[in-house]
C-alpha cells in the first residue's frame, strides 16, 4: 500500500520546505497542521546515519504554544501535574499535559525564557485552544500565542561536533534539556541539548520563519565534515529507545500511568492542578492497560501502518501500536498497549500482522539500550 | 512536486478505509488525526460525477463532539456566536465557533439530536479539547466525548434517488440540513441533507464503526443504478461554490467577518457567548481582511499546492487562498485573503503562481452559481 500526499493550502509549509524537497524527501506526514517529513527514501542509511553519524531534520511542525504574562507560570503550573518546583529559565522539563478526567492530551517539553515567559513544544494534538480555553474560562492574566518558531533537529554522536561547528564551544557545556539564546549569520535561535531520539543531539528552534533556507544551509555546511545528512524522527530508533509517541501509543483515554509516566505525576503536590483528583483516582485503582515491550519472531517486517492486534490465548488483549525490524537487536519488536493483567515480562502472545501472525513475548524497556552498536554489516 | 504520505499508527483509519483502498484511492490527507481519501487519480472524471451523477465520499474524518448532560443547551449556546433561538430536535445549523478573542477555531454543523444531547460535526481542529476545557474549567454539568461516529457522504444530482433507493421516500421530504435516525440491514445511522458541496445530498452518520465496509456495499448496490462512484470534497466544486474551508481559506487569527460569516453572528444576543465583546468590537473596526473570489487568466491552473500572493499595484496585499481552474466558468479561479481596502468588485490584481504570475481581478461570489451545468465537451 501505498498512496499519495495531497498538497493543499489547509496544511502550513514549514519554513524549511524548499530545503527539504531539494534534499529529496519522499513522505510527508501531517502534524500539528503543518507538512512534516517523514523519510528520504532510504530508510536504512537514515537510520545508519542517525545510529553511526548526524542528520538533520525539519520538525518545525513541533509547533511551540507561548504563554506571557503576569500569570504565566502559574498557569503552567497548572497545566501540568509535572511538579515544577525548580523550573528556572535555560532548562527545559517534559511535562505531560492532563485534561479534566486525567487523560493525557499532549506531552509537551517547557521552555522558561524568562519569568514571565514559556513555550511549550508540542506533540500533535491543538494545545493552543486547550491552553486559551482554560487561561480564558479561569481567569488568568495571560496571552497564549504560537510564535513563529520553528525547530530544527540535529540528532545523532556526531551532532554534537557539528553544533559546536556552527555556534562555538559552549554548546558542550549545555546539560541535556539545558537551552541558551544565540544567533548565526543573524539568524535568531534558540539552541537546546533535546531531541525525539537517544542518540544525543540539540534542536535550533529558529525564530524567524523567513530564514529557514538561510539556516538549513549553515547546518549542512557545518556538518559536512561528519557526512551530515537529511532524516526525520525515526520511527525504528524510538521503538527501540521506547520514547513515547503521543497519539501513536496513546489512546484517546488513554492516562499517564498506562504509558509509563508515573514519575511525571506530582500527585503529593499542594496546589492544585487539571487532572489532580482524577489522577489521584487512577493510581488507587491502578492502570487497565500498560505500554509494554514486545518482540517477536518472523521475517523481518517493515513498520505497521496500523495498529496490529495482540492476543493471549486466543484473546485479544490489546493491540500492538508500533512495530518493525530492529536492526541492533536483531530480531521484531513492538511498543503494544496491553490490559495490565497481561503486562509481566515474559508474557507469551500473538501479533497479527496484516499478513502472518507472529508469535511473541512481553520484554523489558528500552527495548534496545542506548550506546548499543549496530552489528558489523555483511 | 508529489510526494507519498506516510502510513503510521498515529493517524487513524476510517471505517470505510479498506473500501476506498479497493475503490482505488490514490491520495490522501490527514484530518482530525485521521487519515482521509482526497482523490481516486481522475479529478476531470471525479468532478463530473459530482456536478451531473452522484458520488460517495468517506468524510469519517468530519469528527462529531458529543455533549449531553443538564448543561448541554447552555453549553452549546456559550460557544457559538450564532443565535439558536429556533434550535430543535432533527434539525441541523451552521455554527462557527470563536475563542474569546473573536478569532474564527472551527466551522462545525451542529445536530440536536434529544434535548440534552447535542453533536458538532466539525472541521479540522481539536474541538473536543476545546469543548472540553470550557465546560470544565466554566463550571458546566455535561460529559463532552467523541462517539464512534463516521459520515458517508452521498453527493450530487443523482444523490437523493439514490438515498431513496437506500431508505425509502422519506428521504424526500428532509429539508435543508434536516436528520432523522435510520437503519439499513441493521445498520444504525443518522440521515441528514447535508454535505460540503452544492449539488445537493446527504449525509449518513455511521454508528457503529465495525459497519463500514457494510455501509459502504449497500451504498454502493443502492447507487449503481445512477453510476456511483468514488469520490471527496471537491476542491474545484467548493471554490466554484465559495463554500469556506476552514484552515485552508481562513489564518490563525481571522474572524468570522472576513470569511463572509457576518449573518451566523448573534451580536443582538442578550446572554453571553465566547468571543462576544471581541466581535462586537471587530463589528465596529470593520475587517482588516476579506476573502474574495478572484479570477485570473492563462492556461488552465491546477490546485494550489500552497497559498499563492496577491499583488495590487506591485505590493502585496494578500493570498490567493485556493486556486484551480473551473470547467463551467472556462477560467481559472480563486479564493483569496485581501487587505479589505482592495476587496472591491473589478480590482485587478496579479496572482503570483510558483512557476507564472497571472493578471486578474475582484470578483463576486459565488464564482459559479448553483445548478450551471457543465458545458458540453469536445
Amino acid at each position: 500500500m501505498s498512496f499519495r500526499i495531497a498538497l493543499g493550502p489547509r496544511e502550513r509549509k514549514s519554513p524549511f520546505f524548499d530545503r527539504t524537497v531539494a534534499a529529496g524527501v519522499t513522505h510527508f506526514t501531517i502534524y500539528n497542521h503543518m507538512f512534516m517529513p517523514v523519510s528520504y527514501g532510504d530508510p536504512e542509511a537514515e537510520y545508519r546515519r542517525l545510529i553511526e553519524g548526524v542528520a538533520m531534520w525539519d520538525v518545525a511542525a513541533q509547533r511551540q504554544v507561548e504563554i506571557t504574562g503576569a500569570d504565566a507560570e502559574r498557569l503552567v503550573r497548572y497545566l501540568t501535574p509535572r511538579d515544577l518546583k525548580d523550573c528556572v529559565v535555560g532548562k527545559g522539563r517534559y511535562v505531560p499535559l492532563c485534561d479534566h478526567r486525567g487523560r493525557l492530551i499532549n506531552d509537551p517539553v517547557l521552555l522558561r525564557l524568562a519569568d514571565d515567559r514559556f513555550w511549550l513544544s508540542i506533540a500533535d494534538s491543538d494545545v493552543l485552544l486547550w491552553v486559551r480555553a482554560v487561561a480564558a474560562e479561569g481567569g488568568f492574566d495571560v496571552s497564549v500565542g504560537e510564535p513563529d518558531v520553528s525547530p530544527l533537529a540535529i540528532q545523532g554522536p556526531m551532532a554534537e561536533a557539528v553544533v559546536e561547528n556552527l555556534l562555538g564551544n559552549w554548546v558542550r557545556v549545555l546539560k541535556y534539556f539545558g537551552f541558551r539564546e544565540a544567533t548565526v549569520d543573524g539568524i535568531p535561535l534558540v539552541v537546546a541539548r533535546s531531541g525525539w531520539s537517544k542518540q544525543g543531539g540539540f534542536e535550533l528552534y529558529l525564530r524567524d520563519g523567513a530564514k529557514g533556507g538561510a539556516l538549513w544551509d549553515r547546518v549542512k555546511e557545518a556538518g559536512a565534515a561528519y557526512h551530515i545528512g537529511p532524516g526525520a524522527p525515526n520511527y525504528v530508533e524510538r521503538v527501540e529507545s521506547g520514547l513515547l509517541s503521543y497519539g501513536a501509543d496513546t489512546l484517546p483515554d488513554s492516562d499517564p500511568f498506562e504509558v509509563g509516566l508515573d514519575k511525571m505525576i506530582g500527585l503529593d503536590r499542594e496546589d492544585d492542578f487539571i487532572g489532580k483528583r482524577a489522577l489521584r483516582r487512577k493510581v488507587e485503582e491502578g492502570p487497565a492497560r500498560r505500554l509494554v515491550g514486545v518482540a517477536f519472531d518472523g521475517a523481518p517486517v517493515a513498520p505497521n501502518a496500523h495498529p496490529w492486534p495482540a492476543r493471549v490465548d486466543g484473546a485479544c488483549v490489546g493491540t500492538v501500536r508500533a512495530a518493525c525490524y530492529s536492526p541492533r537487536r536483531r530480531g521484531n519488536i513492538g511498543l503494544a498497549l496491553l490490559d495490565a493483567r497481561h503486562d509481566a515480562l515474559g508474557t507469551g502472545l500473538t501479533v497479527e500482522g496484516p499478513a502472518e501472525t507472529y508469535r511473541g513475548a512481553v520484554v523489558g524497556l528500552p527495548l534496545v539500550p542506548p550506546g548499543t552498536p549496530l552489528p558489523e554489516s555483511g
